[in-house]
């Protein structure tokens, strides 16, 4: 039976579909659209497609962008020898919030899985090496996740790059600022001891 | 400092407008969309428009729906004499999925909450009364929410509809089926106590 009429029905099926968003909030969300003045549902309707349509890969570091080339890629402030490599583009934005890493980055969009099917070929590990052999790169930061598939790439990358003589580095693994240690895992609790710094 | 090119930012902001989506669920919807095949956005976005576009009040019962009359007031299977009084279309399609509910529905959209300034003219009361004057009804069952804007409009509609002689009642409060005894706010508990059914 259908509560609903048709067009609030294929309303809440299409937000229901979009990842993290389950039947109620779609519900809450369908009738909220319905009750937005009609400019600003044309806006939130247009900007849908705009950003579909004009948003590519940065043809330098693959991040998304709407630009051939992405800002940071574009930009003489950056240090253009430091490469970061992220899994994607959000990630290059958790950097940039930092305000203090001024190199450039390169991201993978995606990370090595073999239980999922993902290899080196599934992700933008050639358009790397490409960079590393036509531009001159001094080091390179492996900033992927600290998960398994995560680590996974970041040794395989080491492994590829170190005989190059480029710099490889991996971020630091250990307790986050803030954190508990009664609420972290083992895991990170042991990798924080072994990356212990001296004061 | 825009991290993301100004198509994915515009995104991520007017995502993050709707209801109970964050900065990071935007960001992660945003991304998905990017990621989506254009006709799915297209559809998607189409469907955001037209919902908006062709959905109005049903003329009887003030439900959200895309006909003039809606199919629930349309229906000749539906027991006309009895009225469910509800706060709005949710409300109304949480008791259409029981399936046992065969009256109709008046919805008010929303309920007198004077702190907030809603009033009776800020809800959808004086058509309610055209319909009792109008309409051969014999029942009136106020199914308005158990917080205390629900309460109060409960209250109010009752006082008002008692005197014509229809008969007015009120969905029972109690402990949810399923519901642990010692989950329950004291309220509750007091109201299944009251209520309590002899066997």
């Amino acid at each position: 039976m259908n509560y609903y009429s048709t067009e609030i029905s294929n309303l809440i099926e299409q937000l229901s579909r979009l990842p993290g968003i389950g039947g109620k909030s779609a519900q809450r969300l369908a009738f909220h659209i319905i009750d937005m003045p009609m400019e600003q549902v044309e806006q939130l309707a247009g900007t849908i497609q705009s950003a579909r349509k004009n948003v590519k890969y940065c043809k330098s570091c693959y991040t998304l962008t709407d630009k051939e080339i992405c800002p940071i890629c574009m930009s003489a402030n950056r240090d253009h020898s430091t490469i970061m490599v992220v899994e994607d583009t959000r990630d290059l934005a958790a950097y940039e919030r930092t305000g203090r890493f001024d190199g450039v980055y390169h991201v993978l969009h995606g990370a090595l899985d073999p239980a999922m099917g993902k290899g080196p070929e599934d992700i933008k590990l050639k358009e790397l090496l490409v960079r590393l052999q036509t531009e001159n790169v001094e080091e390179l930061i492996i900033a992927t996740n600290s998960d398994v598939p995560g680590e996974a790439t970041a040794m395989y990358i080491s492994k590829l790059v170190k005989p190059s003589g480029i710099k490889v580095s991996r971020i630091a693994s250990g307790v986050p600022i803030g954190g508990e240690l009664e609420c972290i895992d083992e895991v990170t609790l042991l990798r924080a001891l072994e990356g212990r710094v001296y004061l």
